[in-house]
């Protein structure tokens, strides 16, 4: 990846780990949540392990923030504001709209983290590498939402719609996060080395979301 | 404990572990739900790891419950009802009632389990015995209790009432099952030997109960 500017600060990385800390809190809240959906228990099931992964990241992520001497409440803070608004503003309707959530999110996040991964020093890296989604969970998802668009076609443009509603919600926080939390920024502009490659990153990240959505027949 | 009259059948066991199962589900839905009721975001993430913890229970029941040949949506759908009936009528109307839920509720089904699973095979009476709730649970859930009544005497009246609506709707609930559910029935009967000792049984257990409001102090 990138050569690194500078070794991004303690406070960039605290601010970086509470960011993923409330993101872990609130997904597993809002996808046990969801789990509700569920057109059968082993289904509902299914969902719901997914939320409790979360919860596991979750305390990885409170014990290296404590270990760097931040107070994990005070650093996940900052971010109640932005990611509460998205989840707020993407409520999954239905079994399908949760699933293609589950699936846009993971995804876009996973690759966010990985890239931002790069930035970091060794421990950090690591730690936000391992508490990247399983897999499984997608090909889950991706299957669900195949079988649906196979059963009845006519659900791809609501599908489609709501997969471009949750990049838009996305990336309207994210820009949110940007513009109040200079850390985050700090970390991607030291990091990448200047504005032009944060450019490049977001293009990345919507070019690798746009061809998930290709392949899962949601593109049109 | 008591000797067995005869090894349980193993529809009974199914349905026995289709209703532990099921408990599992929707206590993870339920306690996951309830945390957002938590006054800060550790403690939210405390009751939310609790919440994730019974879904590797889950996972365990259903494994054992397909190994005995059961299909496990239909051994645990003549539970829903019952169960989904205690805790809709049992919503925590804030971080404490959620807590004394958490702990009346465990502490109640644990000694029933382990009453129950005194009358199981090894294989099923060790899986019942495991998915037993942490003692962590309890210990943070008397800690806060205890903590707030210290802050407040006055609330001790309120989180008593609270205490035995939950034990009064549990028991409505496990009558609604035993009535509706031989194979329920059946296994206490067969393994308890006669009617008198499923009255021993209910006794013992709300006898501990009691025990436990007295050492929270909420028995008065």
């Amino acid at each position: 990846m990138s050569t690194h500017a500078s070794a991004p600060s303690r406070e960039s990385v605290t601010a970086l780990l509470g960011m993923l800390a409330y993101g872990e809190l609130v997904a597993f809240d809002r996808i046990a949540a969801d789990a509700r959906l569920a057109p059968d228990l082993q289904r509902r099931a299914t969902l719901s392990a997914m939320a409790a992964a979360e919860i596991n990241n979750f305390h990885r992520l409170v014990s290296r923030i404590t270990e760097l001497g931040g107070d994990p409440d005070a650093v996940m803070e900052p971010f109640v504001a932005a990611i509460d608004t998205f989840h707020d503003s993407t409520k999954p309707r239905d079994w399908l709209e949760s699933l293609v959530k589950v699936y846009v999110g993971d995804a876009i996040a996973d690759d966010f983290f990985r890239e931002i991964a790069a930035l970091l020093e060794p421990a950090d890296r690591d730690l936000v590498l391992e508490v990247l989604h399983n897999d499984a969970n997608a090909e889950f998802a991706v299957a669900e939402i195949n079988a649906a668009i196979a059963a009845d076609r006519t659900i791809t443009g609501r599908l489609a719609l709501w997969a471009r509603r949750l990049v838009g919600e996305a990336l309207s926080q994210a820009q949110r996060v940007a513009a109040e939390h200079d850390a985050i920024t700090t970390i991607v502009l030291e990091g990448t080395g200047d504005l032009t490659k944060v450019g490049e990153l977001i293009k990345r990240i919507m070019q690798a979301h746009s061809e998930r959505m290709t392949a899962v027949g949601l593109n049109n």
